[in-house]
């Protein structure tokens, strides 16, 4: 099947006269995860990871995707002729360069300009343009993907303030002023959850993300929604008209950028490269981050109430399930993916849950190695009282967004785990722990994570945390904390998770995650300083770390968090589930 | 006199139509230390300090340097009429701003292309284009200032092999093989010491850095040398002659590079502007960094062994120097510039002694709190056996390079002094003990060293460790330890400073300096890690910490340190100085 539709995409090619074709995993909105009828990548190529990109000659294919897919992805492409390119590994080629090695000088290199960022584009055309190679927009994929979907027609629902925390109108006002500082009187917003928190609003158009398909275009006085008007109820066209924000159909977007004249535009080179062709010169077009970018990552207090109402219901469901788990679950012969939705089902008990936050991670033995593993249906392992598991997952409440990892032992294991079980907890603790200057940012903090690891010559190649959103994407920007040279600073209000982890292939995988949020610690004479607030609620398993390999901070840390822990779900916990939790946050 | 020098500028820009000028702190071969006569800013403003450049316009006159000076410079300026900007100032203007602002559009802004770098001059006529002001090239200086030095005479020596490590017949082809790989034909080195390095060369045309002035041409057959050849004997005319290098006056650097046609050149963005403005169009320029940069960078065994050498002799000289400090120097009513002298005596007791390194910073109470200070002859403070002292200081030995710092009471001292001695001594020790994987950055390591003063909620405002080359500059690019985020990955043979500190303004200054070298750890599945072999060879003073403050890991650290320190220089000392030694080096 795979090879029948790299079969037709090449007749497409041919008649274009196309020598190679890069197929994205992105959508107009450079979403993580994609509407269905943008999963183009996966279409084309049988590959479902979230990451990863596929080139297509008349004689090659090839994919290029990360670590987290080198299990996954062999197995996936099998039998489709495309070859899997392991990115940062030292004998892969950059595709560009495999590009130019296949097709030497003057050739013609297509993308769909609509599934690929203005950087990117730029990157590209300046690369091809020293090897006389030329590339063009051409949505090929059109012609080949018969029963490519229309896209979904899920409602749009207000997110009220109580929530939000803050008015549309306050928002509108604040990156209106960021427009007036960087010298624009307009700006197109295409990040959905961009979009979805200026105007609080959510939908569903997408798994796990609650944001629905638009567009703004704003300027100093007017607003425009791009949105599919049959998603709109009173109560969302009642709130827009409000705030003054006029709805047009998402389908007119682009010819209404065409249309555009003499105006100063804010657009983000992290945008489709299409937004940028679509605007004619006449307008000034002024690459910056989107300022409501930033102002979404910096939680506002209600919001924060919101994450630490959340953490309550989601550490309740985390503790009854893996009361569950370890009592029941791991004996009735049930698969991971069984587990999962056992999982789901605890939280879907909690009040205001919506969904999870992304497909739940249940990686029992060697599939704990698997970063980003998908247990899937029919062929997920068997879970047994034996051996480790890893538990990744996360909820979208109403009031706030969850994610947390536990890791466990369900019966015998060696020394070895025990010991890097320890070890991934000391880097998680030691990240807790530190107070850091203002100016400070994730890269500076990054190898206080790793350092236990690493002085035993052991690394995870996966970063250490990334930015939540509040009842919105599990994975935000701009914040973030990697190895990475990301210059946003760390701003009190920022949810990150920290989730350091170590993996042994076949054998198994640990990782430790909690939600923390930056907080004001100290002003000294030398500035701010910044500490992290723990949020995540629910207990480690002592029973599975070496308790004498921690430091007395490091002992002192998991004491007083077992002891918060107690205190906050204690209440909401009975029978032997509570017998057990209290149990568990016992002192070491 | 000041004000005359800049009327005499004012009136030739008057002259030239130039609206404003700006004199940066630079030479054309971008170099830290300036030869005599490339002093412009200096002469200008009467600003002495490393870092920092003037603007002038008819009516102001500004100068930006960094907190290092903001002690110094207003002393220096006092009654110039020109005023200081303070960097890293929330209120301080970008210059170029603040030249957009005080000029307006359609205005004329002039620079000395041999004093800028590409990078910069691009930066500066990108910002002004926008503001229709024009960038020019203008050596206005060389109009007004009369009596400008003529440059250095002296001699340039051999750098042997049995020191060097390596021909400069291999040094030339390692430089070409990168050629090669950028499709460069042709190389211009502009950097003093990349210069120096790949010639096995020195000398002393500047203050601290046995380098000379000189332009390499290389292409993939021939080598070029663009220097006095005054400076050159027959033993180094024959050194040149057997590497093929020919020689040509420095004077006509420019006018070849304007004859040089169809050319791949690789010349790097740090260059002198001037040299691209003297490449024709029919050259295709590279803009890469030079490539025996990151070479010179990476120490092979024979430099290293000479390190390891000059690290006793400079242990011997430090221990000895230290020892009088507290037993006499300070009981003789000496100032800082006096002990510095005294400090310059011991170090020229060891063998293969060439000079000093940089001018030693001799900091006594409060003047340590200046980052940057230099004790002058006429004003320094008299020390005294009360407070504390800050001894930065190093030399240049024909083996290698040394940079050390030491901080010592010598009298009483407040609880909290001993307390931040401790702080920093806990993060020097705190990297110093690190393991961390190939791949690694300064920036990744930077935090390990602040932590400690960052649980306290102080920090210090420098970078913690920059490169160190082998009888070469003492700053030494492209490897360092900072916030900043530096693309260099750390590697193997690179020496670096490790010199965490903490400053409290008109009390006291802390820093504890040592020089460690990447060192190959351990290669375990997760790759190879790496661990720093400390080369500095001299005890910390446990009666100036508390002891009680370091974790066990720091306490066996130091311990283990000094035990080494005694190996190493307990046979070179004797009588009182050897006693005290072995008391300073007992384990605690």
């Amino acid at each position: 099947m795979i090879k029948d539709r790299l079969k037709s995409l090449r007749n497409e090619m041919a008649n274009a006269g196309v020598d190679a074709f890069i197929v994205y995993s992105a959508d107009p909105h450079m979403s993580e995860y994609l509407p269905e009828e943008w999963l183009e990548r996966a279409w084309l190529s049988g590959f479902t990871g979230s990451a990863g990109f596929v080139v297509i000659t008349q004689e090659k294919a090839a994919l290029w995707t990360d670590s987290r897919y080198f299990v996954q992805a062999p197995i996936e492409l099998k039998g489709s002729g495309i070859e899997l390119m392991k990115e940062g590994e030292a004998e892969t080629p950059d595709y560009t360069d495999w590009i130019i090695g296949n097709l030497g000088e003057n050739a013609k290199v297509a993308v769909n300009t609509l599934a690929t960022s203005h950087k990117n584009w730029n990157k590209l055309k300046e690369k091809f343009q020293l090897h006389q190679i030329d590339l063009i927009h051409q949505p090929l994929l059109d012609k080949v993907w018969e029963d490519r979907g229309k896209g979904s027609t899920s409602h749009i629902f207000i997110h009220p303030e109580k929530w939000a925390g803050k008015s549309v109108s306050e928002k509108l006002q604040e990156i209106r002023e960021k427009l007036k500082e960087n010298n624009a009187d307009s700006h197109v917003i295409t990040a959905l959850d961009d979009v979805a928190w200026t105007l609080n609003l959510r939908g569903s158009d997408v798994d796990y993300n609650p944001v629905f398909l638009g567009y703004i275009y704003l300027t100093l006085s007017e607003a425009i929604l791009f949105v599919d008007e049959n998603k709109l109820d009173e109560a969302v066209l009642h709130h827009l008209q409000k705030y003054h924000v006029e709805i047009k159909p998402y389908s007119e977007f682009y010819s209404f950028l065409e249309s555009i004249n003499n105006r100063n535009i804010l657009v983000s080179g992290a945008a489709n490269q299409n937004i940028f062709n679509s605007l004619n010169s006449k307008n000034t077009i002024i690459d910056k981050a989107a300022p409501g970018n930033l102002m979404k990552a910096v939680k506002n207090q209600t919001e924060l109430e919101g994450f630490r109402k959340v953490m309550i219901r989601d550490g309740v469901a985390m503790t009854k399930f893996l009361y569950w788990l370890r009592h029941e679950g791991c004996q009735q012969g049930l698969t991971e993916y069984e587990i999962g939705l056992k999982l789901k089902d605890f939280r879907a008990e909690g009040e205001n849950f919506v969904g999870e936050s992304f497909g739940s991670i249940i990686g029992y033995q060697g599939n704990g190695a698997i970063v980003h593993y998908s247990a899937q249906e029919n062929s997920s392992k068997v879970v047994k009282a034996e051996g480790s598991i890893l538990i990744d997952s996360g909820g979208q409440y109403l009031e706030g967004t969850t994610d947390i990892t536990r890791t466990l032992a369900l019966g015998e294991v060696s020394h070895d785990f025990l010991e890097n079980m320890t070890l991934v907890l000391q880097g998680m603790i030691n990240l807790t722990l530190v107070k850091f200057p203002k100016g400070t940012k994730g890269v500076h903090l990054d190898a206080f994570a790793r350092l236990p690891l690493w002085m035993h010559a052991k690394d995870y190649g996966h970063g250490t945390g990334h930015g939540v959103g509040s009842f919105m994407n599990v994975h935000e920007p701009p914040q973030n904390i990697r190895k990475d040279m990301n210059p946003q600073e760390l701003i009190p209000g920022m949810v990150l998770s920290n989730e350091p982890g170590f993996y042994v292939e076949n054998e198994y995988g640990i990782r430790h995650e909690n939600l923390v949020v930056v907080t004001e610690a100290e002003k000294s004479d030398f500035g701010k300083f910044y500490t992290w607030e723990t949020l995540t609620i629910c207990p480690f398993f002592v029973d599975s770390i070496l308790p004498e390999m921690l430091t007395a901070p490091q002992k002192e840390w998991l004491n007083n968090y077992h002891e918060w822990c107690r205190e906050k779900l204690e209440t909401h916990l009975e029978g032997d589930v509570k017998k057990w939790f209290l149990e568990l946050v016992q002192p070491i």
